[in-house]
């Protein structure tokens, strides 16, 4: 027989034991409920995309995964595997120009690759959860609130530890820095300055704007800007140096409608270091973080761009969208010990088969007669003994076992045994659904 | 401005359109569903394998993509795009042997790639949902009866038109060439030569008998075996060689067990035919028509593999195991007009907005109150008028439309309006909800 082949994990390509899973696929499922309860469709596209759509705006190009076929002499198949779903929408967007209807509205939850460097909350391989809203032509200022209260929504339901997105709008750098001139190049390279100001002291990053050669005479309202957290210390640090304040009034529109929208006070904020999307945004820009745990690094991020296919399509596609990063959360909620992941399996109840050449038609009724009900049942098929089957259900951590031999059968009774507070009782079959019904309603409560 | 890039669809990659693309989301929440119901819980493995583990069978090589990083000078990672889901799942089992609880059922729906010809009905791309139950040391033939009942019950919820499940056993046809002596690999070459005897005559099929030097003598009788369609009739077709039972009596156990299990009569019979499962398989093997569209070939194969993981591990793991291929099932059922696609979107209720800069609190309030209700709603939020956004309602399917203003909010009433029945009622807010759950009951009945 030949070697065995050696089976080592892949770093940066996580994979969850069914406990952890457990908890991304419900996580997947109610934000997608979420999602869809605003009127959000769903899309997908392929893994792939052919390397000029993924290398058009440059930028991640280092990052991308291409594809070979070498079985087939092809090294190079001209495809690579996404690195987001921003490009991939633009692309479908104007591929199916005519056949969409604006605003399109669309969700869309699927794997990205990176090929970059794996550390804490960041994967190779990982799941976004996007929405935007695309218009043609133009598309209204209130989407821009919308979408973090849509989030919002989702999050709210994923009974998340307390979060905040914070805000900001490139355009209110581009107006300080417009007092004096300013190329569309250096307003980039103090963005990045200003990203980078995260991690430096504040001298570091006045020297940074010094480097980028802004005007001596603006630095200061810049440092004062990025330490505002109030609409109204943004307008006064503007004010030092007379810039103007469109800027500022979009992102306190955005705000204001949030709050009108739903969103709680305590999850949105300005923040003016928030200075992300140098790629594709335009406008609003947005980061959101878990209270407590900012340095795992923003969970939720996007913004407005005002021309979402510009190198695809001489159309205008105008949109606005977030994206959660899906695999981060929940690494952030297990290792944090933030999230429930007690149990191996969905299986509720567990219909144990000590005799199962007798009983096998009465065992496998009572399973049916329980996911009737929408119960997740499991039917032991092993031939083991009681204790095993019963060792099985506790080991994956189900709650219930449902037992029955002769003794039982004869009186038109079971046997329900509550695995998590070790009692039992001997029901009547007429009476299982209820009982156990009340059994997981106590356990959910508890 | 750069030259725009140009989009193309890619062959073999498929890409629904909203509409299509929410039945396929559909029938994913429907099959993860059921599959959770018989207590299978859900791992996924990342999208890339080594490729010593991808090739450690051989077989499908020709068939993979693999990933270059050229941004890094590697055209090579060692690593490629999985075929299928039962490779993963077996070097998933080896590398966490000892954190699973066994038996263990496992259901997983991911996509998967294959470099082969794009035709109809075979993507290059396509998503596979399996189950899998996977022992250790031993596995209860029982399973391979439960497996097949699930997939029915999970075709069922889906409302499929009706289908079959054809089951063989691999064992059957050993037992009739051990009436001479066979090898492993001439039994291989055998099985093959039956595969391909759904597109050719009997006369051409009993010559590739005679090519794989099958004794003469045993011909006729897998000439008569493989046109059995009941258990009986094989059994005589056997029994004219003296051929052994074990593999019919096994097959036959499994298809009453089905039956004992729910599966209806008219779903499950035997397919001498069915030789699949060269590679993984070693007795049981399913394949699913549904009925009328065989054409398009199975939707739902699998079967039973005594030792998954032979090329990992020294531990014996056997396991059995279906994959409906989902994407294959999806385009069968749109392409011939068999699934409802008539919606866009997810929307119930559209809130128009004739009149935001007055009420836009009281069109967010409406919405907020339906989708606390479930119903999943969206507000109208560009600034057009009322008999445009009534045709964005009409043009994503959107059944019903909200519609206030200053009279309708005077006397706390709204209209709303079916936008397919083409008619329309003023009704009281408190009643709202109560009137548009009615309306949807009645659509969803249609």
């Amino acid at each position: 027989m030949a070697d065995l082949v050696k089976v080592v994990p892949i770093s940066g390509f996580p994979e969850w034991l069914p406990n952890v899973r457990l908890v991304e696929e419900r996580f997947i499922s109610i934000i997608r409920e979420q999602f869809q309860l605003y009127g959000f469709t769903p899309i997908e596209t392929p893994a792939v995309e052919r390397m000029e759509v993924l290398t058009a705006k440059g930028g991640m190009q280092r990052q991308i995964y291409t594809l070979g076929r070498p079985a087939e002499g092809n090294s190079e198949t001209g495809l690579g595997l996404h690195f987001d779903l921003t490009v991939p929408l633009a692309r479908y967007v104007v591929q199916h120009a005519e056949e969409l209807v604006y605003p399109f509205r669309r969700y869309q939850i699927q794997k990205v690759w990176r090929g970059e460097k794996a550390q804490r909350g960041r994967f190779r391989e990982f799941y976004q959860c996007d929405i935007d809203v695309i218009g043609r032509g133009s598309l209204d200022l209130i989407h821009d609130a919308e979408v973090p209260c849509v989030i919002n929504s989702a999050f709210s339901a994923l009974e998340l530890p307390e979060f905040q997105v914070r805000v900001s709008n490139r355009k209110v750098l581009g107006d300080l820095l417009s007092v004096k001139e300013v190329e569309e190049d250096q307003l980039i390279r103090v963005l990045r300055a200003i990203d980078k100001s995260h991690d430096a002291g504040a001298e570091e990053t006045r020297q940074s704007f010094e480097e980028e050669e802004v005007a001596p005479e603006l630095i200061p309202a810049i440092m004062e800007l990025i330490d505002c957290e109030t609409i109204d210390d943004a307008r006064r640090a503007l004010a030092t140096v007379n810039a103007p304040t469109a800027g500022l009034d979009e992102l306190q529109s955005v705000i204001e409608n949030a709050l009108t929208l739903g969103m709680p006070e305590s999850r949105i904020r300005p923040d003016f270091r928030i200075a992300r999307g140098l790629d594709y945004y335009t406008g609003v820009v947005y980061e959101t973080f878990v209270r407590g745990h900012e340095d795992w690094g923003s969970i939720c991020s996007g913004g407005r761009y005002d021309d979402l296919a510009s190198y695809f399509s001489k159309q205008k596609f105008p949109g606005v969208g977030m994206s959660v990063g899906l695999s981060r959360l929940v690494d952030l909620l297990v290792q944090s010990k933030l999230a429930d992941v007690g149990h191996n399996v969905p299986t509720k109840v567990l219909v144990t088969t000590q005799d199962r050449s007798n009983y096998l038609d009465k065992y496998l009724g009572l399973a049916k007669m329980l996911r009737e009900e929408g119960i997740s049942t499991e039917v032991y098929l092993e031939p083991d003994a009681l204790r095993e089957q019963i060792g099985y259900a506790s080991s994956n951590g189900i709650a219930i076992a449902v037992i029955a031999g002769d003794s039982e059968f004869e009186q038109n009774c079971v046997t329900v045994k509550d695995l998590e507070k070790r009692e039992q009782e001997t029901v009547p079959q007429d009476n299982l659904i209820n009982y156990i019904r009340s059994k997981l309603a106590v356990a959910k409560d508890a």
